[in-house]
């Protein structure tokens, strides 16, 4: 988000821009939990890069992956082993899912933070459900259909399904009665939500918690928190990962580098920034700013990056989300349709938003999800036990 | 096609049903050339069982793989060991690409049969171009940038890209004029055809043919031909795998046992029926009909099987395709519009018609392919080496 929107702020500025990404596209991932949970297809929320950009002619899309930065040199190493030189950076990498060091976390449970995983994860979840139709005990059944999600942030509240969250209460980022209310509407709808639970390891069926407590599961969903994906090889803080910046989010040794996104700390106010969008938005925007004013000679000298905090929010489910914006705290329907209008803004297209629209529609109407198909791309056996590649 | 065709009309009698299908979703098979182009999303031309199902009590759905039939016992055998008995059987397992024993065509070939290969297809394609874009030199370029598709038929004309084919013309299953309008319609689109021209193997970049020709391409895609999916271990023609059935889609040996669509058969005014939806249907409801006879113990003989041929058709892009229906020859815009209010009809679901009617005007208002995106939940290497899971 926050690269995305400093390359077409630089659009308007007489520089030569290539953004470089991994992927093809751009994700909103605050999505991505419906594409997980059978409701909006890959596509949906993923929009080309080039399509996006073609409109400024000195905005140049690459596809490479970043596995070096030399910042002497002032090149970057892509994966492929080509180098690509440049006057000014902006480093704005993003996160990762942070399992803690522990590989059976990350082998164990199933992550929320790609579109191959949301697919991933919907594929399971289907294929859970037709197991379970098959099963011939109760207690088989019963595993099937045990859903554990790790993590009380905006992703696992959204993700629908068992609530398992280590800080004392839901949703941290938002005022704490929106998070008691989130509690509510969940446990209202079958969800057994712990706080102040740590669970420290999955093996095979078997989530176990730091107070010796068990839970039987076929799925174990994993959006317990991130870490900066950091390819600079620069000494980060250790948890997070992310690089400190200076008041104008640069490297303080290289002034021509800036840092943006989930991979800076980014103090405002005393508290570091969290990983959201919003922040990236701002801070890329800040970032373009500052480059312009360098090219141009401008004399002023541009005052620190400043957040401005225009709010947070969270579905719950039907006709309820929380949202703490314009300084209001809303709940129920009204929360939701803000919640529904400020994603739809920020999806990328015309046709990216009638398609979405027109699933949440059917959705909202018939109850029904409608992207409910197993497809058997990936390497999940229980998915690839029922529907063999032939 | 046939398969569901027939449980939907069983779901009229006096019958318990069993689907039994190895993927969760029907597939609009003749829509998959769209999302191998980018133009349509998987979901759209998937529609999950149970959702289209649920109507009728009698009808219910299992996801499984058969791997064997015991006609003797009258039971079915799962991948998973589960055995399935049956008083009556339709086996509609439908067809796969037929590499003609050749593994080097298995292997150097991209197919178009299922959802999976047309998604492989379309991040295949989309990565070439991003790899084109990088290419140091005119001849590294060019091979990124040469598409192969052999085969003449429906798929390989509606395929965009090279086309090459053994037949002496395009097009078979069509008039004459129609194969030579289609041919007109791709060259004048800068696609090279070749009739008459068998492909012997595919060794790296380099496609071989009969004649001793040659052609460096890094995209070949297969689809000339299919072979039925055989899963009875009957002895069947050796080249196809159909199963041979009496004029009334039984085994001879087995009047319990129906057969229908790409498996089956079929001999309908001296030719043999070919492996296309519409007979597939029509033979789907046959059965169906046969069976609801037999058991309500309906005095009259129900007539053989005849089929109604209503006609074929083709797109070959923008504003044309060809059209053999209602004794009619149509081409150019009208052909294009008949093929589209088709489709369109035969697509399940009013959630799937209004996604695909939106892809496809935008695709007809902005000439571009909405869904340009490369994910990475596929093994191929040029795909995987643009874009590394981390």
């Amino acid at each position: 988000m926050g690269g995305l929107a400093c390359a077409k702020r630089l659009g308007r500025a007489r520089v030569d821009v290539l953004l470089i990404d991994r992927r093809n596209y751009h994700l909103l991932t605050p999505l991505l939990y419906q594409v997980a949970t059978a409701l909006l297809s890959p596509p949906d929320i993923a929009y080309p890069f080039r399509a996006g950009l073609h409109r400024w002619r000195n905005v140049r899309f690459r596809q490479a992956s970043i596995v070096a930065v030399d910042f002497e040199q002032r090149e970057l190493r892509a994966a492929d082993g080509q180098r690509l030189p440049y006057d000014y950076l902006v480093l704005a990498t993003g996160s990762e899912d942070d399992y803690f060091d522990n590989p059976g976390l990350a082998e164990g449970t199933l992550g929320m933070k790609t579109l191959e995983q949301a697919q991933r994860l919907r594929n399971h979840v289907l294929a859970c459900l037709e197991h379970a139709a098959q099963a011939e005990t109760e207690p088989e059944r019963r595993r099937w259909l045990s859903f554990v999600v790790v993590g009380g942030g905006p992703s696992g509240v959204e993700y629908a399904g068992a609530l398992v969250e280590g800080a004392p209460r839901l949703l941290p980022p938002l005022p704490e009665k929106l998070g008691r209310y989130a509690q509510r509407v969940l446990e209202r709808r079958g969800v057994e939500v712990l706080t102040e639970a740590l669970v420290t390891d999955v093996i095979g069926d078997r989530v176990e918690f730091s107070n010796g407590a068990q839970i039987e599961a076929r799925t174990v969903v994993w959006s317990a928190g991130v870490r900066a994906t950091n390819p600079t090889g620069e000494v980060a803080h250790a948890r997070s990962r992310r690089l400190d910046v200076d008041d104008r989010l640069r490297l303080s040794r290289h002034p021509e580098v800036f840092v943006i996104g989930d991979l800076a700390r980014v103090i405002d106010d005393g508290r570091e920034l969290p990983m959201l969008s919003p922040p990236a938005i701002q801070e890329g925007r800040f970032a373009a700013g500052m480059i312009s004013d360098d090219v141009r000679g401008a004399g002023r000298a541009r005052r620190p990056f400043r957040y401005r905090d225009r709010g947070a929010m969270a579905v719950i489910g039907r006709n309820s989300a929380v949202a703490s914006i314009w300084g209001l705290q809303l709940t129920e329907l009204v929360g939701w349709l803000v919640w529904l209008m400020v994603h739809l803004y920020y999806l990328i297209g015309f046709r990216n938003r009638l398609v979405v629209l027109v699933n949440w529609g059917w959705n909202y109407l018939r109850a029904d999800r409608p992207i409910r198909i197993i497809t058997a791309s990936d390497a999940d056996p229980s998915v690839s036990r029922l529907a063999p590649e032939h």
